[in-house]
């Protein structure tokens, strides 16, 4: 693991943190890129994959963690290499709640029992495409410390957000149209959902790449664009035969 | 805001930060207990003002940020002290988040139009009440550093992700039963899920006051109890007559 590693200087033991912090990344971009291959071509091998895998990303996680506790007690850093490991510290964790959501999605995967509608996994992936646009900027914006690219994450988020909304009234009708809908499409609101959250995550990491660069802290609030909590779908009629 | 106080000494700086992350635990008890009786009672004045309290806590939040920077910066805690920052930085992370949960299951009360099937919901009660009790003990356990108060919470939350699966499985059957159910019975998924996602969260925290205490951080991977990925629920007919 790399906290064994034998450390000769403190730029090394920074180094260490975001190349540990990169590789994490990397694991992340892949697993969810994986997820989603998984569902989209109903790839149980490919699912079950991407469910072993996340052990290596929670580990990557500890690693981080062991590493900044070290350096911070050893080394007591200052001003902005201290911010670096406090970000550290808080990256890590959004990108091992990535990891989970890559990995609940592949297990979902495995109860799409039956046939699943298309359209809906078809948004599923533009949605998914764009969280990993942003993930794969945010991780950009946090090597370079570019605040223009983490602030161009931020508002990528909303286009999400509204994708998640318009996808989730969708689904809901999906499930009134026919009773066989309802198990496959409730694991899609939930697959949907993950994505939206991952989204969420990658927005972190980008108000911490704020925090990093200009030392401001990013403030407890943030307006979300996801209305899909406050959605209400009803039934063409009283039954459920309003199909077609 | 807390962190505009003069502070005189280190430790009234760590009693401050102790203080915060109390208040914090206060606030997030109340805002949880407040949203499930606004679902219970459908009070939608009560739900609005859960939703307008959560910037309390968001600020909270920003308080313990910033003065454990601070305290890290300033005072280059060693050994306990140093856990002790680290801890609150995550604990006021993972407090936040349930604060947005029940957030959440606030905004879906409003929309649960027309009436909703009742067990579900005594359900969630039970669950709410069994998180909100492993709040309570892992907030004390982190004032106390009493271990095993903190291993209590760890083990109460299988219970709820065994609530939790089997309200899964009993909701999709009541979409099943009745499409004007597919609306409700959805936000009653999203709200338990939020639910069960308090008492992952309740664990997180037990499991930094491990770290705090035994210096050990905790293992990145923890097995998780909640199976409602996987669940499978096929309609009693082809068509969803099969009612009652």
């Amino acid at each position: 693991m790399t906290t064994d590693h034998i450390v000769k200087s403190f730029d090394e033991e920074l180094n260490m943190l975001n190349d540990t912090i990169a590789r994490m990344g990397g694991l992340v971009e892949a697993q969810l890129a994986d997820s989603i291959q998984a569902l989209t071509r109903r790839d149980a091998e490919l699912a079950a994959r991407v469910v072993s895998q996340d052990k290596r990303i929670d580990d990557l996680e500890h690693d981080i963690d062991s590493l900044s506790v070290r350096l911070l007690a050893l080394r007591q850093p200052m001003a902005e290499d201290l911010r670096l490991v406090i970000v550290a510290l808080k990256v890590s964790a959004d990108l091992e709640r990535i990891g989970d959501y890559a990995k609940n999605v592949a297990k979902r995967t495995g109860a799409l029992a039956g046939s699943v509608p298309l359209d809906p996994v078809h948004t599923i992936r533009r949605m998914s495409a764009l969280v990993m646009g942003m993930i794969k900027t945010v991780l950009d914006s946090y090597m370079e410390q570019d605040l223009d690219k983490a602030r161009d994450v931020i508002v990528r988020d909303e286009e999400v957000d509204a994708l998640h909304t318009s996808l989730f009234r969708e689904l809901l009708t999906y499930m009134m149209e026919d009773a066989r809908n309802i198990t496959p499409c409730t694991h899609l609101l939930f697959i949907a959902k993950n994505i939206e959250r991952v989204g969420d995550h990658a927005t972190n990491i980008a108000e911490n790449v704020e925090f990093l660069v200009s030392g401001t802290l990013p403030p407890g609030d943030r307006p979300k664009g996801d209305e899909s909590s406050i959605v209400i779908v009803e039934p063409r009629t009283a039954d459920t035969e309003g199909s077609e």
